[in-house]
């Protein structure tokens, strides 16, 4: 890929002229099922354009989940810097919404001034906070028909929408075919250094164009980024079984290891994020994950501690972990094997 | 209270010049029990007001409850034009918050960029969407606690203060000793036509003159208005007591006349609001308001059918009645009557 | 006006239900030979507002007058509150522009992204900090014709235009006919103590009326602010001509008094508000506004001491007195008396 | 240089763990005489971030000259997502304002309500529109004087700063002592593909890593172009004296070549752009781009035809040429031959 990108054609994409740029912008929309696609350094910035496009009167208002990565994680700029206030549909631990909740929080007084003006619905997909949680197509499909009874537009935050690709076993315009606009991270998992796909109808993209150059997203030689983002498109996407196998190997290494001690739900492992909790209160997630993170020396390597594997903390107790490109099954096995040798020594330490 | 009005003393407010709204402006912090206060054309603009000064620096983000007036009917102001992301929590149906979901939202992370810095906290006292619910003291002093922990703000919206104050038998300021500011409409029960009053810290009401003369909120001889302010406080507080005693007699009746078809919880009949529900399915809200706002004549009038009760359906399939400066004890006997008329009306038809 | 006030029949204007609001809207609208209009709080909402609802889509650029009420006193509400990014032309000394650098103005790259969007084109009419400067019927029309050519709207600060329309004896509608909107200010010459009347088409007030209530300048019973308003077109617009007879007479009383001394154009003298300069530099603005405003005793006051006179020192080392509902032409004579009065002292100083 | 992209050592830049990022942010904070800085993705978030973090209270106010890259190509973005009011100073042809305009232009009313609060000044060097003017060394001095006088910063948009300090003969510190913060781009004649260092004090830089993630501008692996932008530091400053030389050698030649045709300002030349106007009204400056940007065959080709020339209509009817680093000394011969080439042509039509 760093090949690839020393190689790379470039031009000022600040005037569309930079060719490995419109490549990556076609294949990507190709892919996609959408007319068009523009390539931007982050995803938040891409998520953040794409509220600025959907919703872009004033007092126009979004639906995003409570749990959403674009409520929690994204310092709040849809209000902050694009003005668009946002109301919450509560996010079920699958990453889905009771529709009914969603259909509710639909403004129906428009144009009485007391209200804002909804517009826009929001879903993420796999979902960041839940676990890695892939959405279900017909989840898609009934969200895309409410939106289209109330004339909405429907956004999925798809950073790690070639996970739920992948999982489903389906390509992703068989996801993307429910949705108006998507936001596709091409680093994470398919290992580029830097950049995120938006895409949708042709409209939003030249408005989207606007939007990016007023936020500094506008870069000159971006081919060099572009040269891997290719790459990640064409090359990288079937390697992310591997790391959903990993992470089930590795969750179900936990139950095996210690069935008092780790609580796993495998029905919720669905591509590359790990989700889990520790039963015994003694032992806090915290304190598990800084255990983890320790290198032992001597005899303590050779039990398994040799190794440095990071996880954090996460919401309600639990603790996460990720499967990306730099992790082997092999590196999986070492990371059990130190699971292992942690459960073990707490296991000792409370008798 | 036109006799004040045409008889006001005024000057150049945005001067800061105009006697009577100098007075009135005097004797509201008094009252509250805060250093200054400020005269405004409405609520809308008060909270908005409030907002702006205390969440005055990018990313500030502020915590309201889902079912709030700021949230729901003040058209995202805070997004729109502050700049301000909000979080919510759960409204209950006492207008209180769960005090662990409350801390929940408070963001910890800061100052990781990934996320906005909680400020400020808003509670509605009395609470509008729940029936002008009252929250109790202790609440509010766990939430001041809560807040002074991790060093927020708490902002009342008391669009319907003096009604919590009344229903309490309390001072406004014992109520308010727990609050940071406060906003208090001075038309609704209070009868002045136009204005709010915003009190606070001296130097948040020097923040606010600032915010109101951004969004034009300067008004050039506001004493017209503020002479009747200055009798709301004075004189209009105590009359508030009327209003709650008719809402319970309303409420009252709607159960003796009929409790197979009304549903009411008396212990939420707290002031001027009364929301109840219809428990057969084949009359809606939508029809009960209609038939209430319909004026019958001849034999019917005799039945009581010969006034016009204005009821709005209102959140989760309810019927929502206020009482205010213009609805006499005789009135609510009309009022009674006709509802009477009405529930006859549908239980005959039923037979 | 009081006792109009006091007896205005009025009703909930959120709700469009307040008459006598909905009288003088109706009444204006006619006036100004617009489809619509709108009460409001201040100018300087209405001038928001009006920028809003213009200025509605992201990156729409205004271009103002850099010695504009807009531009310089509204605390650059424009961009604060409304996001719009403003773009200045000279205001000559008459208060107009320079068409050839107005058209420079125009972003003529747009879609190009480095560029906002030109949208709005805002004069001033009369010109305040120019001097009550009438502008030419013809420069409103050329104005027009260039926005015309470029698919832009032209907004009027018409905050006193009606001083405007008695300067130019032709009705309000005929300054108007080459405007898209118009704020017309109901108190200052007009005598209503609050209020302005936003004007234009059917579908910018409707639109108005949502950015209103958002800004929180929805009032319950406005009805006793537009009762005034109603006398403040009906009544109050020939009184005008008075104040600009006696802004003359006072300047007039300037040149005969002392020309070595003050320096006034009268030919710039076209309306309520008179600027002048003093020649002498040991003698400065601030200084002669302070004596003016003393009240002298005794024999000084049988010298013309013994009245306070208001003014103000201005932009570019001048002065400004403006003359409005509550001087009269005795007034004026203890004014002009005065200022001899103070010259007087001053150059017998100076011997 | 895209063999060290290859090669950069890599790490999570949103956690400040990228290792090539830090060292480059180390570096130019050094080089610049800054205690800090941060790597974002352009020259326009790199100024956006600046005025988000300067004037960062509601109603600040920014001056930036009226022919800045800031008020001219950046969308207005500024106002529209920062929300800060911008008034502006006359661009002098050398990039310079006058100070005493400038210092009118602070607001003195503060904190009068009807007036922004100055907070920022922004210059621009080298000075883009003006056909790249090196702002003197006093200038400088003098704007920090006025900026301290009244406790406002000092932004400097030096996109091209190494051109200033080339030009001048002295380290960037030199040029910086007298700023509070500086954008320099690494992109343009300093070879990067894509980057922009923004450098200030410490606590500046802490908020400004808010400010870029709010936009979207956090990059993951960002080392990859961090690597590139080391070398544009380290290794390609040197080399923007060939670029200066060669606009000046082509200036030259214009005046040599044709001067009843060209008009060049010698004196204006300083650094690797240039401004020219054609004195003929004949030919036109897009006729002239045109011209130089078509490839001749044959006969003409051996006449200088032979190559594509690209340059641009510019502000003010004229013409602007732009040398970096992929043209050399040849390429400005075969310009310059073809210059004449499109000289002759016109001058041999004409007669």
């Amino acid at each position: 890929m760093r090949q690839a990108m020393a190689q790379a054609e470039v031009g000022d994409d600040v005037m569309g002229e930079d060719p490995t740029v419109n490549e990556l912008q076609k294949l990507a929309a190709e892919m996609f099922g959408m007319e068009a696609s523009l390539f931007v350094p982050s995803g938040t910035m891409s998520n953040l354009i794409a509220v600025m496009v959907h919703c872009r009167e004033r007092s126009d208002e979004m639906i995003v989940g409570d749990l959403s990565h674009m409520h929690i994680y994204e310092q709040g700029g849809s209000a902050q810097l694009a003005g668009v206030h946002a109301t919450t549909v509560t996010t079920r631990p699958d990453g889905t919404f009771d529709l009914k909740q969603l259909e509710s929080k639909i403004r129906h007084g428009y144009p009485d001034p007391h209200y804002p003006r909804t517009r826009l619905i929001c879903v993420e997909n796999t979902h960041n906070i839940q676990g890695g949680r892939v959405l279900p197509l017909p989840f898609l499909q009934e969200v895309r028909a409410l939106a289209d009874r109330y004339g909405l537009s429907v956004h999925m935050d798809g950073a790690r929408l070639m996970n739920a690709a992948v999982a489903l076993g389906v390509p992703p315009s068989s996801i993307l075919q429910h949705m108006h606009t998507v936001s596709v991270c091409l680093s994470k998992g398919l290992g580029s250094p830097v950049g995120t796909m938006l895409a949708g109808p042709r409209d939003f993209i030249s408005r989207a164009v606007r939007c990016r150059k007023a936020v500094g997203g506008g870069m000159r030689q971006a081919g060099v980024l572009a040269a891997a983002g290719k790459l990640s498109l064409l090359e990288m996407v079937g390697r992310l079984e591997d790391d959903h196998h990993n992470a089930k190997t590795f969750a179900l290494a936990l139950l095996d290891c210690e069935p008092s001690l780790f609580d796993v739900d495998m029905s919720a492992v669905e591509t590359n994020i790990l989700r889990f909790r520790i039963k015994d209160p003694a032992l806090s997630p915290q304190e598990v994950c800084a255990l983890m993170g320790q290198v032992g020396e001597g005899e303590e390597a050779a039990l398994g501690q040799g190794v440095r594997v990071l996880m954090f903390p996460h919401y309600e107790n639990s603790i996460r972990a990720v499967w990306h490109l730099g992790i082997s099954p092999e590196d999986t096995q070492l990371a059990i094997k130190k699971m292992q040798f942690v459960a073990g020594q707490h296991l000792n330490s409370r008798t």
